[in-house]
């Protein structure tokens, strides 16, 4: 009888084991948990940690102490939080790092911070809805210098049943050390735009997001060391990786996409936009090629006038001409983004020289909850 | 003459500024550095920590101390490590972290590791190489209980440029805490896929990668509280799981895409496979549903004989039939598995029903090292 007991008792561990098929651990951490009153919850499992601070920054949740339980959980409350999507992690012993509890990762390749979403009340135009939803495409294309890039691409609702149809295609590019994962995975682009086309507010479109530094990738591939790096400050470097870029977008990204998804191929089917570095390749791409955009967007940047004098002067000596080649010239900035100055002083030099450009300000810093809003503003007004 | 330099000088750190858009920091740390010889560099950047540790136990670099320079990066070189992908991490002052350095990471729900990989001196059969390349798609689909689900799929090299071609279908289910991304990010089921393709090994396929714990997804989608969680231990639990996992794969997944790619729709031409808790999931999925797959491959995961007397006697009752029905069953487990014991037994228990099951062993323990083995030797057998 004894045995027999026995017998149950290992034949349940076994199965048991097999289901889950992982050796036991610690208490299960559940973290973030977002409360009904937008308050939030973090927790982080460290026994032998002697503090534990939440690292939120970007919602007023700069070192908030954490508390530690019995069985070694360090947690906090804190809020309500402004409905929205905001990077944190935790220091441990002064140590920055993210939320193993939480698989939604800020793609970046210099911090690796984790990702909480705070819903509104009534869902917010980048929230997961019950709509039609569009595809994220991760593809390989034959890139400069014999490299193979990465680019991802959004196909809206219904592109794979309406086997006919051709669409618009808006070219994105993140900003410094972001990925060609970060405008989907964090800008949320994708359910932005199946919520628009579902309220009838944005065109049907294709967005290509490629990845924004060629160089490294080429360096990487080839086995040569991988320069140093993103962050290099010397202004030539810049510059070369900055036609490096222009060269891939232009002469391989776009055929590849061409030949590969339904698109209307031609410069009044084609946007161009970027965030932070994104958007000053953005507009160095888009003066260089005038007959392969009408519409152009930058996020939070822009071209020194000293630049614009010396580069651009064919975009500056005609204005009309100008004026009529960009169906859009979108410029946006945060109030509180350390690239503020810049961008107006920019924005006041195309005013000048007659260069019709849309202007957006809001508050914020240089955070990607402001370019959500910036896509807000921009996706309804392509292509049309 | 000083102010026009001083204006200069400004001019050129604006413009500079611009194309980086991010304010200075530190020292650029370039981690993980492959080495020729393959012995590999790791670096991390903590002037103010005690003492930093390489934490790579599944390359035989258990906690190994790293030395710190003159600015505060700590460093150290490994190796030569046998050609492979292998998760690693630091332990910082006793805090294990992944490498921020590295955008290369392993998706998983409870850790969160960086991934290296060491090539191997004739390309690795899941190395990018220059040949046609599939796609990987992400994917919302409806799921159970009004839930919306994530599924990753592969379609193979040529796939948009076909379009009259339909293709057969592998479902692969990844293991406990993975998620539908790991399949393809650590697994390369899509690189292996796009080599053998190429080399005419495997036939051209759509891969499916489901997320494999909805009731998770459910709980977060309708605000309950996440249940705690995909560690339970309570053998019931464990099977309304597995249950609603199989109700998910069965009225939605596979109707969704055989709505949405050009999949032929019939069981000859469907394969289930998964590994760990993935596993147990296939082998239940496949057996409740003889109709639906051909195909079956069980990567380091079994069903206990009791089980299996108490729920699977359709299996074994009539081993003429079954050995018709399933035109593959495949077993594969690495020695050093903690469930290699188990899938020994579950393999001589079908084989002492004379149920057909093509076993393989290789050493290894319960890793993604061993899974691409899995895969390189299934995926030549399918839908053949």
């Amino acid at each position: 009888m004894k045995i027999k007991s026995l017998f149950l008792l290992i034949g349940l561990f076994v199965h048991v084991l097999v289901l889950h098929a992982q050796p036991p651990r610690g208490p299960i951490v559940v973290s973030p948990k977002v409360n009904p009153d937008k308050t939030v919850t973090f927790s982080y499992l460290a026994p032998n940690a002697t503090t534990v601070l939440l690292d939120g920054n970007q919602f007023g949740s700069a070192n908030v102490p954490m508390t530690k339980s019995e069985d070694g959980v360090w947690s906090i409350t804190v809020g309500p939080i402004k409905p929205d999507i905001y990077p944190y992690g935790f220091k441990v012993d002064g140590v920055t790092v993210n939320d193993p509890a939480n698989t939604y990762l800020f793609p970046n390749e210099r911090f690796k911070g984790s990702l909480v979403e705070i819903p509104a009340d009534s869902p917010a135009i980048y929230a997961l809805q019950n709509v039609p939803h569009g595809s994220i495409t991760y593809d390989y294309y034959p890139s400069v210098e014999g490299s193979t890039g990465t680019v991802v691409v959004y196909t809206p609702p219904g592109y794979n049943q309406e086997t006919a149809k051709k669409y618009p295609v808006y070219y994105l590019i993140s900003g410094t050390t972001d990925t060609e994962e970060t405008f989907w995975k964090v800008g949320k682009v994708n359910l932005i735009l199946d919520n628009m086309i579902a309220q009838g507010k944005a065109k049907p479109m294709i967005v290509v997001m490629p990845y924004g530094n060629p160089l490294a990738r080429i360096a990487e591939q080839t086995g040569k060391d991988k320069p140093s790096d993103v962050m290099s400050r010397d202004g030539e470097e810049a510059l070369k990786r900055m036609k490096l870029f222009e060269a891939d977008l232009i002469t391989k990204v776009i055929p590849y996409i061409e030949k590969n998804y339904r698109t209307i191929p031609n410069r009044d089917n084609r946007a161009i936009g970027g965030f932070s570095r994104g958007g000053g390749q953005t507009l160095r791409t888009a003066f260089n090629n005038i007959d392969k955009f009408a519409y152009v967007c930058s996020y939070a940047s822009y071209i020194s006038p000293t630049e614009m004098d010396k580069s651009f002067t064919n975009i500056t000596s005609n204005p009309t001409k100008t004026n009529k080649d960009f169906r859009l010239l979108w410029s946006g900035i945060g109030t509180e983004d350390f690239l503020y100055k810049g961008t107006t002083e920019w924005e006041a030099y195309l005013k000048e020289k007659k260069i019709n450009v849309k202007t957006y300000a809001i508050p914020g810093g240089h955070t990607w909850m402001n370019v959500k809003q910036y896509l807000n503003e921009t996706l309804p007004i392509l292509f049309k």
